[in-house]
């Protein structure tokens, strides 16, 4: 059963052997999907014989955003936290810890429903791959749970024993890591694809993360590391060594960090929800760009320091902020997430990939930053589905 | 034929008198609907007997965004423009130039149906007013044409002859002053309820605003001002001066202007919509309020400066860059934008109100500014009806 797509406004293919520039744009645009997979793209006027047509009505179409980067099995709320933060009020807030005690409260049930609710949020704004990890649990028992019920609603599932140093071992350090590196990473490991660590003054230092990752590594899991969000550290050049998909935040970086990204095959993943829900220094992507670093746009989502799921409020805040064209942040939210994940198959329109794509309300991918704020998914195939 | 909406987890009255603080909050509330006008507010438990009901579900509910200040009566697009601005390249834009000519050239058809886009596209993100302007005509036909397009989808309408010097009239700008005090005001007059003059560095000074002004007061308008936009000028004090409603963008002030604002009865409109997407400096919302100004917040909508619908959007910055919190970004996107067009029967919830209000798909109004990007506006009913 093949559908095609025609009267595209414009096409964002990221293939550059398709269409213009690094964005593979195509004009007056058509697309064919034969199952969960494109079989076609190119001009609507040699568009091939379909069993359907949808017409685009002079609508833009780009492939599904790729959000490389969120934690969404929990439960609770920090509202109030939020609020007096941003109300310039004293608040004896828990922080992440609060989170940690309502989600080992929570039921499996509560955990997944949470989760879905988040997942459908973002497939309404064209999500249609989504990254999310553990790190709420911090328990064996939780932890474990918490990838089991992401692992049945995504592909993309990060084991974050290392979020934090687990409450009960706040005078014992080197007891949780031995825990996030024993017990804990033996029943997390059949579930995750990734293995991350937050590596941060007040979470865990080099040689911590440097553990932590190589005994994720070990048991067939690939590096990805929370670096260099809230001070210079050793995380993006550990994460280069050890050859993790992506460093992410990237918010403070020495030249030695640029340089290091710029030789290895590590994506920074840069994720500025974080930073407008913080008011904290944006990461500077015109400096990685121009460094020839891939770079990523995520959005980080949860409760407390990014409770965005919108990637397009993500590109806008990219290019107002950090440097970045409305072309580069549109790659960096489809084909950069892609690159975070190691995914050739998503993130691209071209023959043979997923039929993972969305049509915008206006006739350009360059609305997603025009127009900030504005919902302007109005359509989405997530593996050849229409799921909007 | 009355509706109750129960289950309200936290409900913005605006009233004081019925709930707690400034945002007269009621916990655990009912609202009820009587034909297009608010008939009860209070507890669930003690809500009267109705016709029927919706359950909120715990969702929070408040007043219909007033947004007092859009630029929607036009035609075309400046992508390539924006485009240009923010990847960092030179571009030729004809700025407000190019609009004013598409829109000459578009039939009162074309006109409507973009005005009818946007109205909608508002309305989908809760707003239930909206002012909006001629101003891309400067013609005495055009302008008038606008205005009657206008006046048949909001009764807010803002007659904005003196949106930039007609280009015909480049080296002859008192002869067009002239015609917008003349036979334009005299075409417009019948269609408006306000006058309005971008008063700024290269549009109109201040003894032109005045006469501009003044000339459409005599007819029966109400001034409203672009004032102090770009840089420091006349045009707050003059507002204030002249009793207009408002004093819109106030980027640029000095002491004088902002005690003028708090001894007058002129409100001042923030639009961090234009500071965002020309990367300008923030509006000083905390000064204003700190000096006992009534601020309102709205998004500019116009495809030059501010091509943003979204009050949401609007709430997330003013609490993120301009130091509201998020109390009083909620109250002055609903409450301060009815101060900025003299109602009092919108922007709030109370017996006798119009029934303009929403429901998020959140537990308090507080997640407008926590969850920034992320479309939650789940329910809207105007005028008694519900529209989403
Ligand atoms: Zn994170
Ligand atoms: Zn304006």
């Amino acid at each position: 059963m093949s559908t095609a797509i025609i009267n595209i406004s414009s096409l964002v293919t990221n293939d550059p052997s398709l269409g213009e520039g690094p964005l593979g744009l195509i004009q007056d645009a058509a697309v064919v999907i034969d199952d969960d997979r494109i079989a076609w793209v190119g001009g609507t006027s040699k568009a091939p014989a379909t069993d359907n047509a949808v017409d685009a009505g002079g609508r833009a179409a780009l492939p599904g955003f790729v959000d490389s980067h969120s934690h969404l099995v929990f439960a609770g709320d920090r509202t109030a936290e939020f609020n007096a933060r941003m109300s310039g009020q004293s608040y004896s807030a828990g922080g992440i810890r609060t989170t940690v005690a309502a989600t080992r409260a929570a039921t499996d049930e509560e955990l997944e429903a949470n989760l879905l609710r988040y997942l459908r949020e973002g497939l309404r704004q064209g999500t249609t791959t989504l990254e999310t990890k553990s790190g709420y649990g911090l328990t064996t028992r939780d932890e474990a749970r918490a990838l089991r019920i992401a692992a049945a609603h995504t592909e993309e599932v990060t084991y974050l024993g290392a979020h934090i140093v687990a409450p009960e071992f706040a005078d014992d350090p080197a007891g949780y890591v031995e825990l996030v590196t024993g017990g804990m990473l033996d029943a997390c490991a059949p579930h995750a694809r990734w293995v991350d660590v937050f590596c941060e003054k007040g979470a865990f230092d080099g040689d911590q993360a440097r553990t932590i990752l190589e005994a994720g590594r070990a048991r067939g899991l690939t590096p990805r590391v929370h670096a260099n969000q809230l001070g210079h550290g050793p995380g993006v050049q550990l994460a280069v060594e050890l050859g993790a998909a992506s460093a992410d935040h990237c918010t403070h970086l020495t030249d030695a960090d640029v340089d290091a990204l710029a030789q290895g095959g590590t994506v920074a993943t840069l994720l500025p929800g974080a930073e407008f829900s913080t008011r904290a220094q944006w990461p500077d992507a015109r400096r990685l760009l121009d460094a020839g670093v891939t770079v990523a746009l995520s959005t980080d989502c949860n409760p407390g320091s990014s409770f965005t799921s919108s990637v397009p409020f993500c590109i806008a805040l990219a290019v107002r902020d950090m440097g970045m064209t409305p072309d580069e942040a549109v790659w960096s939210a489809t084909a950069g997430g892609a690159a975070a994940l190691r995914r050739s198959d998503i993130g691209r329109l071209a023959p043979g990939t997923r039929a993972d794509l969305l049509l915008l309300d206006a006739p350009s991918h360059v609305h997603l930053a025009y127009r900030p704020g504005v919902p302007l998914v109005s359509a989405v195939w997530q593996r050849g589905v229409r799921a909007l």
